[in-house]
């Protein structure tokens, strides 16, 4: 038994004060299939965070479903979805995107990014029509799969540039908690309302048991997608389970609270290990961290915490990848990085 | 704000057990995805009350989830499932199994149940290949969506129908608790791992805040099938959620003590009437009561109570459809009568 | 070896002027996937007998890869087809429709016609958003499936049925050139543009060897249409074999000629027999005749002719159909009626 | 008007035998669907032709319709294709395979064929279960994109790597004559038979008006494959359209008589733009020509000849591709070399 995991950011369970409110309001009859005050609440809370009076919001339990959705209501058949290579739908949802019966186009990138010129080129490299399909979503994640995060800017000229090439802009916030709470972070909630079509905001992976919300800002998508999230079999008939517990998150912006947490332990990882001597991948931007560590050192430490072993560096260094969370302990952060000084200064 | 709602049985949470079990283990870490011990356990339960050995349990979130999961694993693009025409695949499921590709066959049907007669009228006028689907998957629920339950000999008539003309056979049991419990049903779990190729346990309508339990008994059926739940959406980041609320279910049969008190009071409701002179539509066989009532009666008890007014019946009287569940008060149930006998009485 | 066979009308080869045409262009070199010139001169032809200057014209080899772009093109994944219970795309394309992702909501209706009150079923019955399918694209067949066809003044109403409710309407017109020539049909090519979404001209069934014209009134419904052909494997790579086949059977009213033909053929039989006291099942609209024979009359015609025994009328008499197309001989109707004559007065 | 056009092998008719046999045939009555007595010669001229004696035969109309519904028929939803980046379903047939819900998995080749390790590496990228779709079908085309063939070894040894990870092979053979008649070429219809699990046998680009074969080898594949062709629309109502030129095709050899024409102009373009001077890209192995042609030498020719400029090579030089064809006159060759020959002298 290991003293801690840094594997992921859902091995716990979530914030007691959901279980709280679900424990007090138990045995109470609401209305069923998301039509109960909870969720009516919860959605006006985040709307008032939202710099856009026509968006609409729906809560589904996870982010693959949250995906296939968006997928299949924004697009016909001849169009399809532009994708980082990196994208969690490209690579690790079991085809869900294209079991919908659209094709994702990928595009290299380094930095688990999409830039303007990307999407360019995934339009303009597909204009041998009626042969090629018609590039129509562009799909993005913040924070990204590697824990990079998307700048004001960056998302401006990303988003014009989908305008002006007639395409959907859709940003995947399976971790936009944590993004929107980076320092190097300048984006909100209301800027994401108003340079996007729609996206996600993840509390899954930020505080709830389950749960996604889907936000449409864009008022030709809303036509049916409560139908579309019933056929896809993501209508919980007790909705309220959903809507119970983003309403604790998004009272007394406790959302935030949580994502500001999880990226200070980040740091906190980040510094001490540099402190040691060790180096970074990349700056750690949110709550992922990428660590070069010496093979030896990395094996020792694993036998007190768990972490992800993400790719051979050099002979004898690897980088690992550590994932902080709203739940993680600050003690084990402490303990971690002990740990790396004994070892090192004994070595 | 009424007394009491009897409109269906998914109005309330869950079982306190659960939230106990939720709030102790909370904290802790575990494995993610479902591969967790709770999971684990969970299916060692189930999976000790079937009758096959080979039989594979998954969890997902709900029942519409669970049939197009299902239909999809089972089904190449030619093949079709055939249902009574009441099935929820057909009317309430927003076009659920169409999306995966495949046709439904409706048969007509008085009880809500499909009969050998039935699926070899549907086999026997889908000859005209290749102008025609393929019926494949026989789709029955126990309890059917007006609350019948079939019998083991039913079950068995049916289940070799389908193995003589080489279909399966797909029992959904969202409301598999009552059905089992009906003092009317002489099925038990033992005999649907034997006598379907696969089946599903409902939580969500009897003590779980969400979860279905889907059994494969047929092991041709089993080879990807959890690349199929990930693909739809249905795999749950954190897995422990379900196999939390099926652990706590499973222990000590508690899940049959809950369908067994829904059934006892749906039988209170419908001995209350009869006794006070009103009649059933048809026998009462596990947790919702068809009652033919007066219009004016119906109107009276509106005041206190919700229930569904199901269709007229003549001039002067309707039907309705009172559901109850595992946490209908016994209160409440001896309330709806005591106000029928007042009303009935005093008029 | 029998004499003649009334079972189908595309049992021929073409059009002679077809096979000519071919002959003499064969080895010229043209642009490929349709972009030839014979494709654009049909186009013309076809396009000077529409009412509106909008329409666009594809072509396509067969009536079910056309039904299927169509609802594949037409709908998003939460919407329907409505058909009368009669429909082909219900009963005889092997599940094409649903395998695009698409429910058929089938109305059950007499004459094979959907009429304005079976629309307004379809949608009021399909209110329980969101669990229900929203009805989009309402399917007919001119003629119908048994030969009936649509007024002028019934095609009006419902397509003002489907404007009022924000549905599409889309005439299947594989036998469409029998229809409009009919002598009961008071509907033209322009009207057809004018009071449909889309429309089909079938070419297989009057004087081709394949090849159907999928024309679109509706001008939202346009975009990306092509891609949707090549994503279905529609578009032929010599696309000049169709352009060639309609700008043929275009040329000087060809097509109509032809129609007019098949229906004359019809109507001699149905008079021939009617002439020897035989009954019609119902009157004789297009290409098909409905006939109820005794079913020893039946045995012994069938030992020179084929046709289809359609169903049982009573005990000593069944319905069976005889079709007539393009190329039938009115020596073979004057053959089969003679052979009936002497049958009939010989017993 | 130029003089002609290598642009690709489907811009003339088809050979004369076939408008002969439809001629001859037209106003006879066949059997529909399909079934008719053309249809059955064809297949057993083909059938000797192969190795296997349970090998079964379709007709349909396109190669991209062949594809999906190959890939339709063997896959189940969580199933992947995996092909060459430069594979014609990633980049050349819209979606198709995706819109019947299957991802493609690309690995990138250099020449444009797949080798064992490019399989093996696809599997082993893909263990990561339930997340990653499970690798299935591998799509190869003989000749490929660019023109290459395979040998006999290469495909022994891919489809033992197959067979090794329970792949099935599948062969698109849109110009599998050319590539058979490649003198590069050591493999036989007998060998596909043998080693592909199903292949298709182009005509479209060999002579007929449309038309490709798909040979089934392997016998789990087989149940309800007509119902599949029905399903995606290509089930022609005039089937003896595919049988009378596949029966002509195959009388005497015809089809590789054809191909090997087509071989033999490309070739003759080889050496003659070589004895001029002129690179090829690589060797001409079936009936596309790769040269290095110096700019201006490539925008004179133009004045006379169509071609595709398939890149650019260095400042001065760019690619082009010229395509030979069973219809190519050998003096259009010869007139081709001849411009080039005095453009060359004259600079």
């Amino acid at each position: 038994m290991k003293e801690y995991s840094f594997l992921d950011d859902y091995s716990e369970g979530c914030h007691p004060n959901i279980l709280g409110a679900l424990s007090r309001t138990n045995l109470e009859q609401h209305m069923t299939y998301g039509l109960d005050s909870f969720c009516e609440q919860a959605k006006q809370l985040i709307h008032a965070k939202l710099n856009n009076a026509d968006s609409l919001i729906f809560f589904v339990t996870g982010g693959t479903q949250a995906n296939l959705i968006v997928t299949s209501a924004c697009l016909r058949s001849h169009e399809a979805v532009v994708s980082a290579s990196v994208g969690h739908i490209l690579n690790r949802e079991a085809g869900a995107i294209e079991a919908t019966g659209h094709k994702i186009i990928s595009m290299e990138t380094s930095s688990g990014k999409l830039y303007p010129e990307d999407v360019q080129l995934a339009v303009d490299s597909h204009k041998a029509v009626p042969h090629m399909v018609k590039p129509r979503l562009v799909y993005i994640s913040n924070a990204t799969e590697i824990g990079t995060i998307y700048s004001k800017s960056e998302l401006e000229a990303l988003y014009s540039c989908c305008k002006k090439n007639d395409l959907l802009l859709f940003l995947d916030g399976a971790r936009l908690g944590t993004a929107l709470c980076s320092k190097y972070s300048d984006l909100s909630l209301g800027d994401l309302a108003k340079l996007t079509d729609l996206f996600t905001l993840g509390a899954t992976k930020n505080g709830a048991l389950l749960g996604e919300a889907i936000i449409i800002n864009n008022s030709s998508l809303m036509d049916g997608f409560e139908i579309q999230i019933k056929q896809r079999g993501a209508l919980l008939a007790k909705g309220k389970l959903l809507g119970i517990q983003f309403l604790e998150l998004f009272k007394n912006d406790l959302y935030f609270e949580l994502a500001t947490h999880a990226n200070a332990m980040a740091e906190k990882i980040s510094q001490g290990f540099v402190g040691l001597g060790h180096k970074l991948l990349d700056d750690t931007q949110s709550n992922q961290v990428f660590l070069i560590l010496p093979n030896d050192l990395i094996a020792q430490l694993e036998h007190s915490f768990s972490f992800y072993t993400w790719a051979p560096h050099d002979e004898h260094h690897s980088v690992v990848r550590m994932v902080t969370s709203w739940a993680t302990p600050e003690a084990k952060v402490d303990s971690l990085i002990a740990l790396c000084d004994s070892i090192t200064n004994r070595d």
